[in-house]
């Protein structure tokens, strides 16, 4: 991303944020303030637009939008109300630092949970032509859907997800709690999570 | 509360009740002319706005709404047409006495009333994130969804109510029912109803 | 009903059954082309709009409506275009000449088939509250919602039906095929229908 | 088809296909970018319009189309963008060759796959009136909706395909993958894309 760190940047990825934010919580995936959504504004330093904690996910504006760094600390952004960012921020702001991406979709989709629950250990999956949109191979492909520990901690539960991250997958099952999932962009976010879920349900369904 | 129990006040409850109504409904958690939902107009004395008895959940108006008393008898407002109270706006009025809470949130919604079937002495919850969003621990924290027997009697069914309510669990099953739920304002009351819906269907799903 | 048999009250119910199936189609009970609502418009003789056969239950308009007779023979009415009507059109006015209900609804809802399947003697209801949607009681009143085998005569599916009847249930499945389901205006039989379909998602899911 | 191929008949059957496939996303059967649809422009030579690859099919364009000959090869015309086909394209125009059908529907419908995985050769459904809404009889009628192993090779998918075909049969499953079917009409295409998801989804319930 090269785009400069000010409220016009903001506000627009506060806007897609909204609308994706919109778009999820009509599949039931982002249930009461569940869940939050980000874009990386700048890299260097990093900065990420990260959906307002608290608030009904199907009802955002673009002004409902926090700006966190790396650790998930808030940052100021002049012309930006600075609302309170999600605790899992931090979370967000380690899979973009560690992955590249610069988008990230955290839903409490219960199909991932229901999965993590089932495959505690990790979520394999192969042999499905859906592979083919997380960016993986419809045949002969082990792809495994890492499952970590949930935590409180968001350190601890970023060195759980970098220990557990393989960069060919994008997407991380934290159990007793929901997906993540990323992309280069939003709408690729939205694609890789939208078949994800699908892949987890198919999953459970012929278990 | 401390609003004035006039026409006004009662017409604007009545369109967040609609609102919120048609949201339940889309749901399909209030089929048919299915549960109700309510708003604390004053506390001294209690009275309630509450939709009415008999009309689609999903079509309901403003006006669409009764007042009522502690004992969900209607009340007379000024400019207010008497229409009928469901005969459960006695719970509602319990439950916002028991429980301080200015909204309560009725809905037949079919995990709940699965859930109350598979365990008839509550659902046992605990080690889920979503419990964040009725006010619980993610971690170590044992939840129970209190399950009462149904009743048509309210004085009997409040009593019932009384005697399970733990103050720390917004919600309660009536077995063979439907479910309550409740929050200080009727948008709170939205999520609680939401996340508690999500987490029995966690719960069915991982029995 | 004393309504005229005209052009214009033909249209009017046009125009509610086609909203009505609109809803229905959202559900998933209308797929493909399947099922069918009616409306009494006359008594003496018996006369019935009812949607026109092979259109997409969600587009309809409200000249897409044929008017029958008491055999679900087409009936010419000035100023209507004499469409189609479903073959099923023959046990719609069988249903509201036998139970004197003005509206019948006809979906194909994957609940009422599936139960129908597990319980082909009649699917055995009580003690749910939602019984009262459908004019019965909550407690101790034993509800089966009749189970007839499929025909594509609708004379023989009209006997089973007539055998079947006990006026204290305003539905029936039919083995393999679908839900009737009925009542004094289309907006009761709606929740009727949503109400019946509700009851046997609960029986499917418990049993 | 006696369409001329020119960028009106494209631009036409295009926003006929955007439509279609934005009803089917609504349904989750297009996650991500999913499935692709498309109608025959003229048969001599045979020249499809299909939609474009890589994009989501809820936003679809009437201009998101591409045009394809027999082995989904790209085809020029004139005042339209030569966007890239889906892979898939191929199958497509080898179901319209066969078939004669000019237009096809795939879609990753989960109760799809699902029923491929339960019965690898071949879904078996009889006595179902939902049949009738694919050409088929609602009684003693033995129908198979074939399936076949998934390739990424359409000539050999296609062949696959074509020795399973049943003239009698407007669909296929493809294993580990998704749902073809077909009809003389993009309607009617999708009403039998309904009809045999609902009877899968049933045959599913019922196992």
């Amino acid at each position: 991303m090269s785009r400069a760190l000010n409220a016009e940047n903001v506000l627009e990825a506060g806007g897609r944020l909204a609308a994706e934010a919109a778009r999820f919580t009509s599949f039931g995936w982002m249930r009461g303030t569940s869940g939050n959504l980000s874009e990386v504004v700048t890299r260097e330093p990093l900065r990420l637009a990260v959906t307002a904690s608290g608030l009904d996910k199907g009802e955002l504006a673009a002004s409902d939008v926090a700006v966190v760094g790396p650790d998930g600390e808030p940052v100021e952004v002049g012309g930006i109300e600075p609302l309170v960012p999600s605790a899992e921020a931090g979370l967000h702001a380690r899979v973009a630092a560690l992955t590249g991406a610069d988008a990230v979709v955290h839903v409490h989709a219960l199909n991932a949970v229901v999965a993590g629950h089932h495959w505690p250990r990790g979520v394999l999956l192969r042999d499905v032509e859906t592979l083919k949109g997380i960016g993986r191979l419809a045949h002969d492909d082990e792809v495994v859907i890492p499952v970590i520990a949930n935590s409180q901690d968001m350190r601890e539960l970023g060195d759980r997800f970098e220990a557990a991250y393989d960069p060919r997958t994008p997407a991380v099952i934290v159990a007793d709690h929901g997906l993540y999932a990323w992309g280069p962009n939003l709408k690729r976010a939205r694609h890789i999570t939208e078949c994800v879920e699908w892949l987890l349900a198919y999953k459970i369904a012929t278990r």
